[in-house]
């Protein structure tokens, strides 16, 4: 496919379920969303970028003056639609005001929408009704298509070769500071164009699932947690957690560990076209509570993955989605215990027609650092 | 001052301008505001997390049950003041709004408090108005203490340093692209902690003035401006654009480079406690009208910068902010021309009592390649 028949026809989706939702126009913002609609990566600036659909007409993307040419330049430029540019001094809610003036009684707002544009677009149209664009927008963005399915197969397999050099940067005596730069440069290096996150935590640090690179130093005898990402140039995400173990593995971590690997396991197997949410998260989180694990599993059992590291859909407890194939999502259970030590396991997986398809295949096991 | 008693400070400024305006209740939501009231960095997650003012008691902090241990290790951690951690059953909303029961009649919430959670506090809150916190809070963020103007010193001499590496790396017969991922390098090798944005715009690419990197090659005889930033480990971020030219520049490229750099030092020298940004911005633009390239001049000619890349004030045709000592922003003059070549000149610098000092200090000549 063209870019401009992927991303005119995301756009038809878009405008077709908004027919079905009586829905008059939809405003989005920079963002992944309007990265998924139009391939335009748009900065995210105090000067308001928008695309705005409608049913009525052809959807057109106001942009200021001087990012008139890097979205011409976009995929966007491809689909024939209009780019109007607002100068300095004109209004650019204004300009959106009259286009739209013939039909704006419902009007959707992209999620991530900054309140300055959400509240300034309730006064411009104070008889509007608001709501979000996810509900339409989230519904299309996690069925992944052939193309995101291979752009996050290329990511998983740029993280799991940072995950494959941990080992040369994670040693004994360095604050996890240094070993998180390392990693970042890994992280660049491996074809990542941003880092996202870094998670380094040893020790007791590793009891706080999104604990933030410190000064500690690491020392024989910690389990530590990386859990890390970054963005492709194709815009698609990486996340992907190990847990190492700096020297002699004591008995008690060890055992929780098999547990851990194995509910992972158990999670990962849950998966298939037509799995419940809370099935999946069910089948890892029993086995930890078989074995007195249930209260350090703290968090969901996992997210959707695309454009953004977090997405639909997600999987947890009392989450009533059904599963479907080619939807993206992570299986990362963990155990948390304040004060001791924490681990965790997680791997993208692609939902297919029976099963599953990790996109993270580095060792799962607990990696020792000698 | 210790942590506590800046962040306390802070959140005190903003509790008397509240008063003053008869805000009940503030909400902030991660992002540079956060930060700056509480020097908690909190990452944007689909799981709300909020720093609630009121006029009336405490302000506190409710976070997710996993972000509860990085919430208190961070400085907000030393103010006394309460974490409130929600589950992922519980309803943080109806925490919230429990705990604002007693007033909430107006609201104001940060500029980028994402849409979902606007529309969820007003249908909460279907009584309240609600406004925005820029107001108050930029109010206080523009004008920088000692301490962040050392912070933003020591983020300019990091840029500066990244520049002064240019020249290494930026070769004809490399793409826009290679420069810059090794620019990407220098800046995290420099001492940032991220990357910002990477502008590395050659020839007729320069036009544009948040030109992405492409995989156009740089040749011989392409003006090349480069525009770059990062965040540094204390929050702060740097942002410096300097224009280098690939062999022998021509004439026409020379005579308006030469009448840019005395835009861009008429606009720097225009800067005082007492200025008026329209009369700055009109320093610089009126030497480039008067040589006729008053056009090709497409945008403001700064912005502050803080926590926050931009940020109030801005500098620009009829902005009446009166820029007073200890502010700091970007004087950025430029020309675009269309289809030929565009060239920028930009330093932060500081409001002074009598004048401005400039945070940026490479040389502005145009940096000649050979």
């Amino acid at each position: 496919m063209s870019a401009e028949e992927i991303y005119t026809s995301r756009v038809e989706q878009v405008r077709q379920k908004m027919a079905q939702s009586s829905l008059d126009a939809m405003l989005i913002t920079p963002g992944s969303d309007l990265l998924y609609l139009t391939g335009y990566n748009a900065v995210p600036l105090e000067r308001i970028t928008a695309l705005v659909i409608t049913q009525s007409s052809d959807p057109f993307l106001i942009v200021p003056r001087l990012e008139r040419s890097s979205a011409l330049a976009s995929p966007y430029g491809s689909t024939g639609w209009r780019v109007i540019a607002w100068g300095e001094n004109d209004d650019p809610f204004g300009i959106i005001s009259r286009e739209i003036a013939s039909a704006h009684g419902s009007i959707a707002v992209d999620n991530h929408m900054w309140a300055e544009r959400v509240l300034t677009f309730q006064s411009r149209f104070s008889e509007a009704e608001f709501s979000l664009a996810a509900p339409i927008i989230s519904e299309i963005r996690q069925r992944k298509s052939r193309m995101e399915i291979d752009a996050l197969r290329e990511a998983g397999l740029a993280i799991d070769r940072v995950h494959a050099a941990v080992p040369s940067v994670l040693r004994v005596g360095r604050t996890e500071r240094e070993v998180g730069r390392d990693i970042g440069e890994l992280i660049l290096a491996e074809g990542h164009e941003n880092i996202d996150f870094i998670i380094v935590a040893a020790g007791a640090n590793a009891a706080s699932p999104h604990h933030e690179l410190s000064g500690r130093i690491i020392r024989e005898g910690d389990a530590v947690v990386v859990d890390i990402g970054g963005t492709m140039p194709t815009g698609y995400c990486s996340d992907c957690t190990r847990t190492y173990f700096m020297g002699e593995p004591d008995q008690l971590f060890l055992e929780r560990y098999k547990v851990l690997q194995q509910a992972q396991l158990k999670a990962s197997e849950a998966v298939h076209s037509g799995a419940v949410s809370h099935d999946i998260d069910a089948a890892g989180r029993s086995v930890l509570q078989t074995h007195d694990l249930g209260e350090y599993f703290i968090h969901r059992t996992g997210h959707g993955i695309g454009l953004d590291t977090h997405e639909e859909p997600y999987i947890g407890i009392d989450n009533p989605t059904v599963i479907e194939e080619n939807m993206v999502f992570s299986i990362e259970p963990g155990f948390y215990v304040e004060g001791l030590h924490g681990a965790r396991i997680e791997d993208i997986v692609v939902c297919t027609d029976t099963g599953y398809e990790s996109l993270n295949n580095q060792t799962r096991d607990l990696v020792i650092i000698e």
